[in-house]
């Protein structure tokens, strides 16, 4: 699809049958994900240029999930046979620039043409520099659990569009339309032990049941812990926590880590990287749990927790 | 999607954020590919199990024109609400089984549910074993053409189906819905130093001038020498030609060699691979010409041969 953005590694780029890479270590990491138009973006809500951010944001996350760095990507694009030109060149440009922000290019792709709505699959290639990359499998009875940035945020400016409110402050609706993939924060979790790690795609509660799941633990978090986007509480009251333990696409790293190695990671931790947060912990049984507070009782609010399943 | 076949350098499978990999060798290839419902197959024509089998097909025929080696494959698929659980099994028992004969595994993907036609994107990942991949820029003037098995059957299916003909042979018919990457024959070719390389998924004509462009040469190609899928000529008379030169989806490989390298490769070329034929020669200047034998006049069809520009 695009030209721009070759990463170092690329031998054989664009144009040619496949793309050729030499990469920068050992182990590869890919991951492929898809946006659909009506499911995962709507027109009259977010600009191409956004959609192409949104494509690579929501894509590059999963390595960064595995602490790892990416390296470039492939674009496969669906394209309604009416897509005016422009709207074409707005996606690959954000697909572009958000690549770059990551250090990463564009390395080809596929562009068909078809009735229906707009399909946006980037396949991420990146590697692990050193060490294993982190699964979702390896989390163990008494680690902490430690979560990246804010929560609530995509969620908010989601229900927001719903209810036709148009002050949905433009901090909330970016979290949402171009989220940032947290590839370096991915990279210090890695390099300082965490067992398991995943992104919050789905939710936190939902992506805390894979973990849990995965590496046969229970997952314990703390409501009062729960670290939530700037003006959440003020406009939706003790909602707020339902949004930010229910609601989806913060692309936030929720990582386990073995308690004696999570004090010195929470001093030593970078300003310039995304906010560090113990939020809960890994104990015996299966499922996940969310309490008041640490030692507190369940938390309960109005609606439920739609995936809390313990 | 698929949780079987797994490759062995897959050291993290589906079901984690990200697959990781340690690639058999150094250069890695990857390529991506769409099928989409209603432009590259129809549901009334093909089985759910052989769309997955030319998804498979399709994608890994880009790495088999690079001389390379396919390991696993990730899918995304936009799957229509309706769509039954039977056919969705069905497709990927078609993928998991085309990437098993290619020595393949499927090493995860994602699945989302949307309104509109169903898509399936596949991005195979392999690898060069020894040498550099070939690609479609390194043809000389002077190199010899030569082309994998034959010509025509997956056109003459799409012009049998769209005339109402129930009588298309199997054979060709097979060719067009479950079409084999040509791996073992696009090593062989590599080994024996193509200059240049590419599968014809467009049509010979169209493919072969990505070959003239980007290695800056003129393409020959003479009409008495194209291999015809058996039957062709028989059906189709003189536009058999017409059906071979310009028909798409054959995914046979075109490559270009030095004249001393070809007589050795076509003696020693083994009974078990795609049959090996020169086709053509690269020479000074741009574009593709049809002639109609080495040194003869210029190859002249009814309705003109869609992709000639020379």
């Amino acid at each position: 699809m695009a030209a721009a953005g070759r990463s170092p590694g690329l031998t054989v780029g664009p144009g040619d049958d496949a793309a050729a890479w030499l990469p920068a270590a050992p182990t590869v990491l890919v991951s492929t994900d898809t946006l659909v138009e009506g499911v995962d973006f709507e027109r009259a809500r977010q600009s191409p240029y956004e959609v192409g951010l949104k494509a690579w944001g929501s894509s590059a996350s999963d390595l960064a999930a595995m602490g790892g760095e990416v390296e470039f990507g492939l674009v496969a694009a669906v394209l309604p046979p009416e897509t005016p030109l422009a709207a074409v060149e707005a996606i690959q440009l954000g697909l572009v620039e958000a690549a770059a922000r990551d250090g990463a290019g564009i390395g080809g792709g596929d562009v068909s043409a078809a009735d229906g709505p707009l399909v946006l699959t980037v396949t991420v290639l990146g590697t692990v520099p050193d060490g294993r990359p982190v699964t979702i499998s390896g989390g163990r009875e008494g680690d902490v659990l430690l979560l990246t940035g804010d929560l609530g945020a995509a969620a908010a400016t989601l229900e927001g569009w719903r209810q036709g409110d148009a002050t949905v402050p433009a901090a909330w609706r970016s979290r949402l339309v171009a989220p940032t993939a947290r590839i370096a924060e991915g990279r210090a979790l890695r390099q300082a032990g965490a067992t398991a790690m995943t992104d919050l795609s789905d939710g936190l509660l939902l992506d805390a049941a894979r973990i849990a799941a995965a590496s046969r633990t229970a997952v314990e978090l703390w409501a009062d812990c729960l670290p939530l986007a700037a003006g959440l509480r003020e406009r939706f009251g003790d909602d707020a926590v339902r949004l930010a333990a229910a609601g989806g696409e913060d692309y936030e790293l929720l990582a386990s880590l073995p308690t004696d190695a999570v004090e010195r990671l929470l001093q030593e931790w970078r300003p310039e990287l995304a906010p560090l947060r113990r939020v809960g912990r890994l104990g015996p049984g299966d499922g996940v749990r969310l309490l008041e507070c640490e030692g507190g009782a369940e938390f309960r609010v109005g609606g439920g927790l739609g995936y809390q399943h313990y």
